[in-house]
Parts: structure tokens; C-alpha cells; sequence
């Protein structure tokens, strides 16, 4: 069994203008060090959990790897207090750089459009025939909020989850970086081989370029989240043909690109 | 005038289970590259505006500089549709490196508590006197809750402001990503030369390592957040003498660590 990567700490709380104290629960976050083919390639602070996902949906979406096919071996080492996934590629490759702070760090100085016109010719096409009602979307957004198991008692987490397209759940993970979550629920189904039946996304917080990128690198069809996206994430989308659907809530939603995936 | 960050973009709304077409207010997000002594340090995703705040303040927090006379001189260029912010640093100091993923890429590998012991030393201990009583952390968390401009009309954003010990707001920012409002809020007093006045910082958001970290590094006594804290922003608050304080609520909050500076 893994253990829960929540701690109880002692806190005082004000309530009706008195402080009592009392134990709260707390998220774990700790970092963890990704390496690819024996180079240091980067450390994520994340919640302790689903390392290897975490690993293997980050070089992903990293473009370090395509698919599960690219991936030679991979193994975590928690001893003597150090967390890490080694990950080593098959084929030829290369060799990865040490990750600069954001995927666009390559392209630093480029205008957004020329940036996301880079990034799309990257990135194949979302070849999918995937439609949805906007009430099943609504529905996946009560799904979502169902499953937050960490977040209940720590409000310190974000939620991916990922469905296919008969809207089964295929994968879902909480941590403290949403970016992490993400990673983590794409990788479970990279090294499960079943990432090619996932095409809907759904994110328990904001949607940015960066989770846009990783939706796209996933091949998700539709990306659907409860808050707001920026307008990158809704530029991006449009290039990459992703329907991004924005702030589902209980009975409303907000539908920014529909990229003929979206009706009534 | 700064022109606003925001654009407008035509949406489909479902309310009432009907999808009428609608104008919706987006957050900006581009990549702003940030060259230290000439090096391409890092590029951020962000929200237009205050870049050279945001570039200070970063640069701060990543330990590059520890005050304003360490900038010898700072400038944006915007030319080309190229955003850059480029800082030149005063004396004697180690080339920068470009950025790894992350503030603590150096340290990966580490368990939790050597990670923190190693990033406490090279922070100078908070020194102040500054105490605060219950009331007070509520009335800034409203504060700061009537002073997000842009998150009214887009939601995807989150917002960092810093008080003086008497109070008074010295500082506000906003952003699509939560560590750039921190860089942002703490750059412009950096920049104005005011940044050892200020001793409370007040997030929108959720309180990770990260934002504990830069916290720390700009002198912060108190820092509060309206949403939930990890255990290692916890952990770290105690051992840099912080008082940290989560979920700041209409009537609510809870104290994690209180440093001596919090009374009812």
C-alpha cells in the first residue's frame, strides 16, 4: 500500500473571532529528479506518489519522448533520502539538455503567434472524430470534483483527469503542481500502452500555455477545465484543433474554441 | 498609459442549458525573456506589464541580487515583437548559469530537510519586530480581495500584495502564473528603493516552497495566503522564522506557523 502523502500538523484556526487549536492536514511536497539517458535533466517539487508516471508523462510532454515505444527502462530510487526516476530512451536520439525554467525557453524572444506557430508544427495534428454533448462535459466536471481525494482534506492539490471517448475514466492524479498532475495522469497511461484511448482532459484549476502544450503532446481532443484559460491556451488550441472548454461548473460552462468537437 | 492586459473574444455560454454567443475577457500570457549580464537566464510566461519589476524581482528571488544597488542598470525591449528584459548587476559576481527547471535544480536529490537547511543558510534570518494581530491579517485579505482588477473580469489570475508594518499597502501585482505576481509586487519596491519597508506579503493563491522561498528573500515577516499551504512551505517558514498564515477567509484563517508575530 502506498502511504498517503498527506501529514497532520498543529495549527490554531480563528472561528467566531476565537483561536483554538487544533490538527490540520497538510499536502507533501518534496522534489523529485528526473533523469533521461544518465543526464540530470530536471527537478520537479511535487507530491510524493505516481513517480514514474510523473516522470514518463513529463518527457512526454517535454517531447523527449513520442510514445511508450520510446521508452527503454525506467525506475525510481528513494534511497538514502534522494527521490528519482531514471529514464532511459530507445532509438537515437539527442542527447537531452539540462531543461531550461520553461518548454518555450528555446524560443525566448519569439512573438506569441511565431511561438505557437513553432510549437504546433511540433506537435501532430489531433486526428479525432471525438464530439461531446455540453452536458456530458458538465458532467465530467462533477466527476472531477468527486475524485479529489487529496484535495478534501489539504485544499493544496490540483486534478487531472482523463477520459476516453465513451466518457470512462481512465486516469486520474493529484499534486500540489497542477503541471505535475498532469504529467502524472498522462504518464500512468503512457506505461500502461493505453494513452491512445484517452481524448478528453479535465483540469480542477486555470488553464495556461503550458497545459495546453501538454494536452496537445497527449493527443487530447478536448480540454476542459473549471476555471478561466489564458488566451494563449485558447490561441493554441485553435492552431493544435483541441475544443478548450473553460470555468465548468455545476450547470454552466464556458466554451472558448469548439473545433467542431462541442454541441447541445 | 499601460494598455490592459486583457482582450476580448467571442464565446459560447451554457446557462439555463442554453448556449448563447457572448464577448468573454481573457488574460494575456507571452514569454518574457530575462538576460542577466548578458546571459540568457530564463523566460516566463506572463502577463504583460511592469516587465522590468518583474525581471528585478525574479532575479531577487533567484539569489542573482540581494538589493537594488546590486542593478547597475535594467531595460526593457519590446522591439520586433520581442520581449526581453535585460539586467546588468553591479561588483563582483559569478557568471549566471542559465536556468535549470527549478529554484532548486542545484540542490536535486536531496531529502526535504537538507533541502531546506541548505536554502535557510543562504538567506539572511528575518529580522523584525513586526507583530500582527488576527483582525489585521483578515482586513488585508479583503484588501487584497477588492484590489485584483484583473481578475474580476477573467479569473486567470492570481495576485500578491505587500503591506508595511503599519499596514499600508505598498505593493500590488497581478498575473497569470502566481510566482511572477510575487516578483512583480516585490521588483517595483526593489526598484523604488523601498522593498526593507515592506513586512507582509498577502497571496491569492496557494503557498508552496517556492513562494515561502521568495518570500524569504525579500525580508518578508508575515505572509499569508488565501488558500492552503504545503508542508515544506510550512516547514520552511519555521526554519526562516516566517509567520505563515492560510486560508485567509471573510472570517477565518488558520495560523501554520506563527514566529511570535501573530496574536488575537
Amino acid at each position: 500500500m502506498r502511504p498517503t502523502p498527506i501529514i497532520s500538523t498543529t495549527v490554531h484556526r480563528l472561528k467566531n473571532g476565537e483561536m483554538t487549536r487544533e490538527e490540520a492536514s497538510v499536502i507533501v511536497e518534496e522534489p523529485l529528479a528526473i533523469l533521461v539517458d544518465g543526464v540530470h535533466y530536471a527537478v520537479t517539487m511535487r507530491t510524493p506518489g505516481d513517480d514514474l508516471a510523473l516522470a514518463a508523462g513529463f518527457c512526454l510532454a517535454e517531447g523527449l519522448i513520442d510514445a511508450s515505444d520510446d521508452i527503454g527502462s525506467i525506475q525510481a530510487c528513494d534511497c538514502e533520502g534522494k527521490h528519482e526516476v531514471s529514464l532511459a530512451r530507445l532509438g537515437d536520439r539527442p542527447e537531452p539538455q539540462r531543461r531550461a525554467r520553461h518548454a518555450v525557453a528555446s524560443s525566448c524572444g519569439l512573438r506569441g503567434r511565431a511561438l505557437i506557430a513553432d510549437m504546433v508544427k511540433q506537435i501532430p495534428p489531433i486526428e479525432s472524430t471525438t464530439r461531446m454533448r455540453v452536458s456530458e462535459i458538465l458532467s465530467l466536471g462533477g466527476h472531477l470534483r468527486q475524485s479529489q481525494e487529496l484535495f478534501v482534506p489539504t485544499g493544496g492539490t490540483h486534478a487531472v483527469a482523463l477520459f476516453d471517448a465513451s466518457l470512462t475514466l481512465l486516469s486520474i492524479a493529484e499534486d500540489v503542481g497542477r503541471h505535475n498532475a498532469f504529467d502524472k495522469a498522462v504518464g500512468r497511461l503512457l506505461l500502461d500502452r493505453n494513452l491512445s484511448n484517452a481524448e478528453i482532459a479535465m483540469l480542477s484549476g486555470r488553464c495556461n500555455f503550458e497545459m495546453a502544450q501538454k494536452a496537445a503532446r497527449a493527443g487530447m481532443a478536448i480540454l476542459a477545465s473549471v476555471s478561466a484559460p489564458t488566451q494563449l491556451a485558447i490561441d493554441f488550441a485553435q492552431s493544435a484543433g483541441i475544443a478548450l472548454i473553460g470555468f465548468v461548473r455545476e450547470e454552466t460552462l464556458t466554451v472558448y474554441h469548439d473545433a467542431g468537437r462541442v454541441f447541445v
